[in-house]
């Protein structure tokens, strides 16, 4: 279960202020009609996500905790739970674009009224244990469908005939492509996963020991000029250097770019790429975004590396500062840093680590407990954080997943290789 | 190709206004939300009704006859072209539901600049045989996608897992079930089909000469009740009733009753139907709606009856004004006639008849010509308009027509016999 | 329901033999693996014709007539049951190629079982009115299946990358590409539909009258040349030629010519064709072949034309002799007429008619009833025979029927006009 | 790469004759038909099992190292290559069922005709390192396909409505249930994988070092009768067991118990279970078979314990001698040891370790490198071996894999915990 820290009360509500603060900021651009569509089923209109967010509170906290609390309507827990199989039964998930109902209007009162009686509860309850440790889940909850809002929106805008956008970004001038080098590590019996008093959680515990082989990291990650490069080698088109699953999936999708690049009518030789701000000309010393695992695994095989295991990549990033160009830059796309590794921030990482339960681990007891143990099976470990990954919310043992296909989430690469 | 009807250039101004005014009209209790859902394939987004028809009068009006006229976006030919492959290529129907942008407000922006520019063509062009004809069109188009809103916006609603309405609706007391009757007709060579003055679509021409046997038709379409003894005495579980399509489709969907029915959770041995004004009672004077062909065949096959073909039904209704419950009553639902045969309104009613050309039709020249005549295989005409068909967009010789598992439409029917 | 002819006892019994045998000798260049697989839905494998066949005789008469018959294998009526839903449960029509068992052989056991009780039955009751008309059904029926082994092995055998041939085709030296020809009708009431002591089936009947306005009909079926013209005046990329479903059915295939046309890879300007005796050049003379409704349709638009209607095919050929180029012949190929219209043998003739009852039209009581009503719906008639319909089974009022994509049965198409 | 072991040449050439043989052994009970339904995608029909072996020897060996040899068929590497990208392009799987031909006779002497190369082959070449290599994989590979032709068939002869059988099984009397015990281990830094002179696939290697905490394995595997009291204690109706994707896949399958089991119509309170030699019931005794991961996940979460890791079962596994209930034993079911811990023969154990790479892994050059590279995703390790596995093809470090929604296979499992 996730470690319970230990926060002084004033602490949290402002905490649990700004954050959902922060949730009605990002999705004021986007109008009653951006905050509806679903364009796949992995995605969620944006009000959904800011409703699903109050339901947690709602559910965990309020009806449990507040005496009195009367829910804002009873067909909302219907609408709002995402997966909480022991919660009751819920909307399906493909279908969430059909909700017209409630608008956007409706979600922004009744996150008000979650507001308003979470507030009356941190007031008196916040030194409870229990109060204190779901609240905070609830606060890094949120923070998880900030990062979603974004790469569900650019997904739906995407599919706009028009060049459609969510606002501007920040793109630094940037400093050239930087060369690739390597930081090593002797390996041996090291230990990762979560202990002691911060936030983190379920799956990050227990703390472990693993067993290394010598290895080497680069020191920044794949960039959209290496993988330039790999596309005019034949990368996509060499099926000696692909999972046969990812073979598949290239030759049906007929996909010969990352996620979101195109080449622009009026430029066939050039690469576009579609971004929160519009299409832009692809910028060779950003970090490579919106990969699969299998297109990471194949760039790697052909540079004549691998990706790095989950613990690999700790052990290498806990040695770092969990700073970079996060979702507080404001900068809405990956940069790359100027100097250092840049573990953190810009583009998630894949690693070679099948998403999978620590040893020893036990989810929360009750319906929180599904909250991240059930989905460890088909799916890969990222690490690192992403541009849109609010700042505070990353770590170095932090494990995000996805499925192997997975395109639309910001993921990217780091190379590895044995010493 | 369509008949050319002559008008006075003031009275075609009027009723331009007057249509285009009832398309705000039935759009304005739908929020922006509301209006961007599409819940199936078949289903269009209402704010996409409202751009479609604005671009019909732009493509087919405004670009050829306005001198000067500049398109309000030139990306909306590519959104709003419903099904014209000679205008060009465009967006994908079962995408519509993606688009979010543009918003229901532009839309009414978009409306509002092609409303100036047609009150500018038809000020100085009205008598122009073409502007005056494909004016007609386009108002006549207009006026079928009024009836199209309705259908759609109440599939998106229904789709719901609140009771969504539409809107109230003004259901009558009723007079309780009226005893069905038999009019019968002599047959002979008679004559059906479009001719003389008034607009009609172009499948409605050439008139010509049918051959018909001695037949009779009910007095009343088939009634709510009529349909709950057909359920009771196992129409849905008797093979034999159905033709080999409808049966395995009412096997694959798992249907027992019309679309929209279920039984109430609090009342099991009743029947609710989801309406424009959300969920009601059944009533069983009602005339039955929302019927597949399948369906309405296998209802009359029980009933020891047959459904009439479309020349059987024109020749009867001929003889009757087009009045009855349409759009004009503001209604909503389907009540039935107090008395006389209810040929027009309350809802479509299927035929036996293949949806094909008159012998001698001729499609219009030029894109106007995929109006209609592309479309003519696979599916069953169907008469009399409903209660969302304008007052006014109704005739005797009209066709409507759809696939024979539509169901989302609002078609009932009448059962026919030989005599 | 069917007309039923009285037959001397003695001829019925001997024309069973005779196509039952037939059957046989069809199947009999076929190994026990060609006869087992199913390469699309629509197609069923050879031993489930040859015991669906044997099926039909089993439940329609042994098990009614000839006390003390024990049927030959009580799992067999789910096998071999096609569609009757009245006869009780049966196995999904899509997995008919999961069944390796019964074995070929087998079913040949079984045949010879139904056989001998049959002559059995025959022997003492063929003077049986039922008996006699039922025999009469299933005789006819096995000439259907007779077809429709070829159509089907013709499928199983394209889908082998190896060139495989069913047998021998005797395609004639062929007479250059003969002028098409027009022949006149006056129209008027006609009289079309089986009457009299001849066998037809039910939805042959009953006779009635129709109208027809002047018409033309072409002398010759459309031939291969004639096609070949239509494709290079780029008859497969003009949507304006097509239905809007048959256009969306080529872009979805992909479809450039007749379906079993390809080019040789070692001759990319011509035309070759997988026939039953594999893989040879295209005859410009001969009947064009595997066409759906959609391309029959778009070529009669293309060629100023239209598809005739049954009516008017019923009274043009019903001056006509049904003879041609039926199975008999055994050439197991269109190859075409030298002489006179050609209505009969060769290719099947798409009409314009959607496959409906006539007039009266009334199946027959019980089981068999189901054999054609039920099918009435969204299928377009076909009239004439083919190559590989059984010489004798073919006559002026015969409808056949299939869905407008349909393509892998032997259909083709002859023009029409008003005249 | 794999391992090289240096082998006599008379003792590869009696063990190439011997599992040659035994593969038309296996078939030869086996019809025409029997091998050629291919049920579902996964499945391949026994021909083609029998073909593609042949193709193996044909394509790595005599078309490399016999001078002179002439293809059997040259059609026949575009049919029965199975994923060998890099060898040319190939027919798809999901279409084997459609190959009516070549026949089983005409395999059987394709057969003949690629032994007979082998053994010229193998008379001069045998001491050759790459010729002694190829030839030793190509056997090992053909050991492989003798279990898949049992697991395939299996699938087939289940979704014949009759109850058809490969053979009959010799089950044993069998000694009641056995308790589970548990056998401890200290864990540590341990050392699995293949290294020495023995065969070994190339993902056995490299062997490497491992760090384990202190567990525990039961003593046999999980059994029929426990797998009751987990159904009976409602385990595939309570999600909190499950993990979400297995949730989604029994509500999917709507499966209450293992693959193949089912409950006979005239005792719907017992099991009954489709085995190679038909149906018969249950015997709670023997190990359970046909379960997903996600089952076996499940079921071990209901116990209270875990999956063991691929590291733990090789550990514990590596202290027994490879023997057990293997095809050699003509069993040809699953029945579970009399004594001693069973890791070897009966069924194959999930592990929860993903398919990967092991540290150091490097897959073969050329096309030999795709023979077990590229599945290295989305896949779950199994261990141990089945009763349809071949008698000394089984050892320690053998590694199986499935994707964790299989069922077909001869899989089963084991339970672990923490010390």
């Amino acid at each position: 279960m996730q470690a319970r820290p230990t926060h002084p009360g004033g602490d949290i509500r402002a905490r649990f202020d700004a954050v959902r603060g922060a949730t009605e900021r990002l999705a004021s651009p986007l109008s009653p009609e951006d905050q509806t569509v679903q364009s796949m089923p992995d995605v969620s209109p944006t009000k959904w996500h800011r409703g699903h967010t109050s339901w947690f509170f709602e559910t965990f906290l309020l009806e449990s905790f507040l005496a009195g609390y009367g829910d804002y309507d009873p067909g909302f827990s219907f609408i709002f739970n995402s997966y909480y199989e022991t919660v009751g039964p819920r909307y399906a998930r493909p279908e969430r674009g059909l909700l017209s109902r409630p608008g956007a209007a409706e979600v922004g009162r009744y996150r008000a009224h979650v507001d308003q009686a979470m507030e009356k509860l941190l007031d008196h309850m916040a030194e409870d244990a229990d109060v204190g440790f779901l609240t905070e889940l609830g606060i890094h909850h949120e923070q998880q469908h900030q990062e979603l809002v974004l790469m569900d929106i650019k997904h739906v805008l995407s599919r706009n005939p028009a060049d459609a956008a969510y606002g501007e970004i920040a793109r630094g001038a940037g400093s050239g492509r930087r060369k690739l080098g390597w930081l090593g590590y002797e390996g041996g019996v090291e230990e990762i996963g979560h202990a002691g008093a911060g936030f983190a959680f379920d799956n990050e515990t227990p703390r472990h020991l693993v067993l290394l082989a010598p290895f080497e990291l680069a020191d920044r990650p794949v960039s959209c000029g290496d993988w330039i490069e790999f596309i005019e080698d034949g990368g996509y088109s060499r099926p000696d250097l692909w999972l046969s699953e990812g073979w598949a999936d290239i030759q049906h999708g007929a996909w010969t770019a990352p996620m979101y690049w195109s080449r622009p009518p009026d430029a066939p030789a050039e690469w576009s790429v579609f971004t929160l701000g519009g299409h832009h000309n692809v910028v060779p010393h950003e970090p490579v975004c919106h990969v699969s695992y299998y297109e990471a695994d194949a760039y790697a095989r052909w540079a004549g590396c691998r990706l790095p295991t989950e613990a690999e990549w700790e052990v290498a990033a806990a040695g770092f500062e969990a700073v970079g160009n996060t979702f507080d830059e404001a900068i809405c796309h990956p940069v790359g840093a100027e100097d250092g590794p840049g573990f953190y921030g810009d583009v998630w990482e894949w690693t070679s680590s099948s998403y999978a339960p620590y040893p020893g681990f036990r989810p929360a007891a009750g319906s929180i407990g599904e909250y991240n143990g059930k989905f460890m099976v088909n799916q890969y470990v990222l690490r690192g954080g992403s541009f849109a990954t609010p700042g505070g919310h990353i770590r170095p043992t932090y494990r995000n997943f996805f499925p192997a296909s997975a395109r639309w989430a910001f993921n990217g690469l780091r190379l590895a290789r044995d010493l």
